[in-house]
């Protein structure tokens, strides 16, 4: 790797954004692929509002997603960092590809659990860096200006497994920037955690008109569904060769108790009506029970209820 | 009895004015009690367009629901026939009382499982007729106005069972005037077999965004959540001492499956923004396995998520 390695953000939304401008901070070229607000940020760059201190950024390159990126062939990376959405019928493999070489370092920044093999298959003999990023971040009225609000801390490592020299360097330049980040020997039993809570509390969230955490743990019967929808998950992720410490559903609750009026990122894409991530967070994990016998049958319910509403 | 019976018909929505009309053509006196369009029904009486023929009537006496019924005094109620929504907040009994007295029957034209017994409970020495009806009746804009779509079979019977002479000379009113009628020597059971469709569908098609029965069905694992939550419910119905038919839940998907664009009446209440019976129809249910330690994971989220929708 150079001495200022070139970093291609695909997706630039608030997490895109956000990291890129950290990574921007440590002193990486940072190219952007975005969709909305294309001509402002080409324009403009990105205003990054956040409590790590002033994070605004000019990236060195701004592209389209989805455009015609013929004059990109010129512009290699060292790695990709896709932030897309993760949904049916996206294509994120085709997303990156202009930006794919060999060498290039492949990382998903993204929800959900079982997310890496369409991505993988695509792209065999690049390095597939996972993460995780635990951030309150949200794009503003104003195109090119996110808030972060609080956090960003990042889990990652090689997926399957493994932590890597590209790992390091990546964790490295986040770090010198105030970014915590975990290195995961096994970056899926860290998406196995996650779930614990995502899985039950984004959809049910959908399901509840886009309830709070108080609206779902205090209605009749909230806290005990809560529970056996996790269990349903832990069950899940032991099977798959991930078994999680006995007292994760309690610390789950308990701190789930703390954030009475929050909405989780579900609850807000469904009020704002944009598209929810429910097989990368909620399908794919009924889709592993299937294939190891694991009953989950709550998980199942919530997961065809919502079926049926988007059909 | 009398030669011309006198019946009070509490709640006259679309189902009471109807089967208040069917009454009032076989030569019953029919008083109505009601709160909407009640000016216009003491006007005008009610206009019933129906396949049966003429069923528009003037009712004998018009009362307002929950008003001060104090000129009641002297309206001796041979029947007293209950249409009012079975709602947590509504106390059914308070609501027929002013019409009850020694000997009056008490009939109830209501939807739901073990919704008897507050009013028995109440009135236990009157007799407790308890019925279900299997109709498409609507009000329209206009009030007064109730349009009757197809069907009307009633099934009847003494709560919890048993069939007297009070049932047979109310079943062979309503006979005479085009009404199917099945004397139920186990009304119980018939609650349990309605249950077995609406327990299921009823609420999902809530949690589905008042999604008609094909978009239900047909979208991924739907057809196989119906069926489970139909088993769930057969196995409540068992261990409550009312072993269902083995094909009960083919013959349900099967009918089903002829009436796709069809909204349900829990549907149509929650995107009309009516109360909805979720208690009656689902969570007397879950109330009962639970009793009964019969496990009920699917019908329990559902009720929960529910729950967490309106709390």
């Amino acid at each position: 790797m150079n001495d200022k390695p070139h970093i291609v953000i695909v997706g630039a939304g608030a997490i895109g954004a956000f990291y890129g401008a950290v990574l921007k901070r440590a002193g990486c070229r940072v190219s952007v692929v975005l969709r909305s607000d294309y001509d402002a940020v080409a324009e403009h760059g990105f205003t990054v509002n956040s409590p790590l201190g002033d994070l605004s950024y000019k990236p060195d390159g701004v592209y389209r997603k989805g455009g015609n990126n013929a004059d990109t062939n010129d512009v290699a990376a060292d790695y990709v960092i896709c932030c897309v959405k993760v949904l049916p019928d996206t294509d994120r493999a085709a997303l990156i590809t202009p930006w794919v070489s060999a060498g290039t370092r492949i990382v998903l920044i993204e929800n959900g659990i079982d997310i890496e093999p369409p991505v993988a298959e695509a792209f065999p003999d690049n390095p597939l860096i996972s993460c995780l990023a635990f951030i309150a971040v949200n794009r503003t009225e104003v195109p090119g200006v996110i808030e972060h609000v609080a956090y960003g801390r990042l889990a990652l490592g090689v997926w399957p497994e493994g932590v890597t020299e590209d790992c390091r360097a990546l964790a490295q330049w986040f770090e010198q920037e105030g970014i915590d980040v975990k290195l995961a020997e096994s970056v899926v039993r860290e998406r196995w955690i996650k779930s614990v809570w995502n899985t039950p509390f984004n959809p049910l969230s959908v399901l509840a008109g886009g309830a709070d955490m108080a609206s779902m743990l205090d209605a009749p019967g909230g806290e005990a569904l809560a529970r056996a929808l996790m269990a349903e998950v832990t069950a899940v992720a032991a099977a798959h060769g991930y078994p999680l410490p006995d007292d994760i559903i309690d610390r789950n609750i308990a701190s789930t108790r703390k954030m009475p009026g929050y909405r989780n990122s579900m609850a807000l894409d469904y009020l704002a009506g944009r598209p929810m991530e429910i097989e990368a967070i909620l399908g794919n994990v009924v889709a592993i029970a299937g294939r190891l016998s694991i009953p989950v049958p709550r998980l199942e319910t919530i997961r065809v209820a919502l079926a049926m509403r988007h059909e």
